[in-house]
């Protein structure tokens, strides 16, 4: 089957692909942005930039970041990150569903 | 208004993306391959290998090429190639839709 891969350019210049959705969902799992960072193979600095730069581009935190404690500081998904997740992967799904069906069509053009 | 960037992946490892759409609409625009390649700023080798990689992909032709002439050659769309396109625009506005209204969604969220 097909396999999409969907960029979103938004009016202020910002950009909403397939690696900072990834990186939200892993910080959902992994509880924490250092974490998902490793589970990425990605360094910290760079995690925390893509979480700073969604935080710019949307105008509010995609994150709660609790500082420090024990167990270090540890992290979980705003409203606004949970909500960008679900409309990033409704517009994968929807897409994939479109181009799927469209993909039989093509096969069925080229049958006859 | 967001805009988006779609790039399809298919399973014998052939892609689809905004490139080659373009470049078949500039034939259907332009009447030729060369014209399409000129009007997009791309050599006709360039051009023609896109096309050849289309043909390849989907087993088909998606082009109808007239060859030679006192008019040279002139290339139109063939089924498949037309249908290409039907399919990549309406998974791009359905996607475009759901993404400005999860937007809308999004600033909502920011404004309470």
């Amino acid at each position: 089957m097909p396999r999409l891969s969907i960029k979103i350019s938004l009016d202020g210049g910002g950009k909403l692909g397939p690696g900072k959705i990834a990186l939200l969902e892993a910080v959902d799992s992994e509880g924490s942005i250092s974490a998902a960072g490793r589970k990425l193979g990605m360094s910290y600095r760079r995690a925390w930039d893509l979480i700073q730069d969604l935080n710019t581009v949307f105008g509010q935190p995609v994150l709660e970041v609790a500082i420090g404690g024990k167990q270090g500081g540890g992290a979980m998904l705003a409203p606004a990150g949970r909500r960008l997740i679900d409309l990033y992967r409704q517009i994968e799904t929807t897409a994939y569903d479109l181009c799927a069906d469209g993909l039989k069509d093509l096969e069925n053009l080229a049958a006859r």
